[in-house]
């Protein structure tokens, strides 16, 4: 089958590799229907060194079971499921409450023996635990949509539950990528009053005000943490949402969030070390949560209003590529042509 | 008066200084009946600089009011009063919150003109909302135990709300100071099922035994997190209260968190830069919180069984000073001879 790997940064090659196979009884392998390239591939594609390459890319994806290990049941063969962008067994003490990402029989696509989802087929550990069936007969238009569910969507909706918004609260949410832009989504779902959406992208902050965002700052630094304090009564918010990953946005949810707040961050961190002493997150009491995002545990809870079209997270997508054009996607991505990419095999 | 000053690290005397006056219509004057010396000023007895001081120093006491200020209500002189280590007007939002260590009124003892509780007096600013009555019957013998609501039992039990202890819980404590070992009183009131107390000096971990610590663990670093492992099947434990401050603590709490759990944090951080990336923190959804208590927000919750004898945090008091006696009071709590000093003005 063709399947994309990124063999060092900037260097994404869509190539020939043997189709997946069942490898344990608990695997099932779906042909991927629809996948999409995440704003935490272009961390690799900033980074990778040829040393590390190359590496299966993608990890969300919806497709149709096309084999079934002999551990599997709940799925047959041609059901259209979507799959978590982590494996996860769905039955162990953490995935019970609700923490899949620490699964110890779970992991991640692409890495190790595990694909990735940018290919014509996935092999699926756990497969069970892992995939969600949907309906059969959904309608094509609402795949965009349903899609997000593996990701972006969960994603920003754990940052919204990790800072636990409430009915009236007021929230900041750091970045203007499909995640940022789905924390706003989530956090107006859970009743935020105020959404303050930092990001400099026009189209897409656009898209943040569809979804809720009730203020935008393009502003970003000092000079955007002065912007929150001067809406919020200089207090900042209880709750700040940093999608994005970088140590600028983590010092600019340090400076936009209210005493006794939350900085939830569900934007991989690309550094380890960040001030947590008394000048940042101690003294003013500010609880610093977050991680990747369980979302096996949301898929349940988000997939009617998805169904119904109640809301609509598969307008993140502004570009549809095919699996070929897979490397100009990563491009499109990188150089903000494209907010987020569709991969129609 | 006669109050306490440390003039730079290892240097604490006890002089002559102005009699503390009302300056503020919200002020009071207290005249001191018990302080004490707190983990947290040997911080400074560590590494103060000679620039710094001379800095008075105590922030915890029971006293009775002396002089009052024209907009104090709720108070007579001659009241018995505790005072919170941190004052506040008990009426802003942060206040109604409960977070009265970011009340933008309130402020800290030994600190800019208001003066150090290791004194005959103090001058407590915002003495209305800051200052507690107690009966004025009380018996002397509970004195210890209410001068620990003032910091120690309410960081104690700040530590172990923020991390949401509940019935049930696995807790684990780093520190055995007064602190630490009132983190573990508070565990075990909030529900806590296995409380796991981190600290080496046999008699504090005794002590904490006393309090509820159901295991004692001596050893530090990658051997004390592989104990706290060893008794939680490898996962740790949901809640780590942290009550050191030093990097090491933090490294431990790291270590012995479970994951999705949390971190609650109450030692003054003695640094401002910590691993919170996806190695330690991020990976596996732990949580960071903590920072200065409100304690004024927990005394009336945990005043009753001070006040009838179900519990007696006055315990941690292991030494009897006089005012003049103050310097050995933190010569002895540095060398680790005393856990906690009393000063008997």
């Amino acid at each position: 089958m063709r399947a994309a790997f990124m063999y060092k940064a900037g260097d994404v090659r869509v190539e020939d590799t043997p189709d997946p196979v069942v490898k344990q009884p608990t695997d099932a392998v779906v042909r991927v229907v629809r996948s999409c390239v995440c704003g935490s591939d272009l961390h690799p594609y900033h980074s990778l060194s040829a040393a590390d390459g190359p590496a299966p890319m993608g990890h969300e994806f919806l497709g149709v079971v096309e084999e079934l290990g002999s551990d599997v049941s709940g799925l047959r063969r041609g059901d259209l499921v979507v799959s978590p962008f982590a494996f996860a067994d769905n039955t162990c003490e953490y995935c019970r409450e609700g923490l899949h990402t620490s699964c110890p029989k779970g992991g991640w696509y692409g890495v190790g023996e595990v694909g990735g989802a940018q290919a014509e087929a996935v092999r699926v550990p756990q497969a069970q635990g892992t995939l969600v069936k949907l309906p059969s007969d959904v309608d094509s238009a609402l795949l965009p949509s349903l899609l997000t569910l593996a990701d972006v969507y969960g994603t920003g909706y754990h940052a919204a539950k990790q800072a636990h918004v409430r009915p009236g609260d007021a929230v900041t949410v750091i970045g203007d990528g499909a995640v940022g832009l789905l924390a706003v989504l989530s956090a107006k779902q859970l009743g935020a009053e105020r959404i303050i959406l930092m990001g400099r992208h026009k189209d897409r902050t656009d898209l943040g005000r569809y979804f809720g965002a009730t203020d935008v700052i393009p502003e970003r630094g000092e000079e955007g943490i002065a912007k929150v304090r001067d809406l919020t009564g200089g207090h900042g918010t209880r709750a700040v949402l940093e999608a994005v990953g970088h140590m600028p946005a983590y010092e600019m949810a340090v400076g936009a969030v209210r005493p006794g707040g939350v900085i939830s961050r569900v934007g991989v961190p690309q550094y380890e070390d960040a001030p947590v002493g008394f000048g940042s997150l101690f003294g003013p009491n500010v609880t610093l949560t977050g991680g990747p995002a369980p979302v096996r545990a949301y898929i349940d809870e988000l997939l009617p209003a998805v169904l119904d079209g109640t809301v609509e997270p598969g307008r993140v997508f502004d570009r549809t590529v095919s699996l070929e054009e897979v490397p100009q996607g990563y491009r499109a991505m990188d150089r903000r042509e494209a907010l987020k990419v569709l991969v129609a095999p």
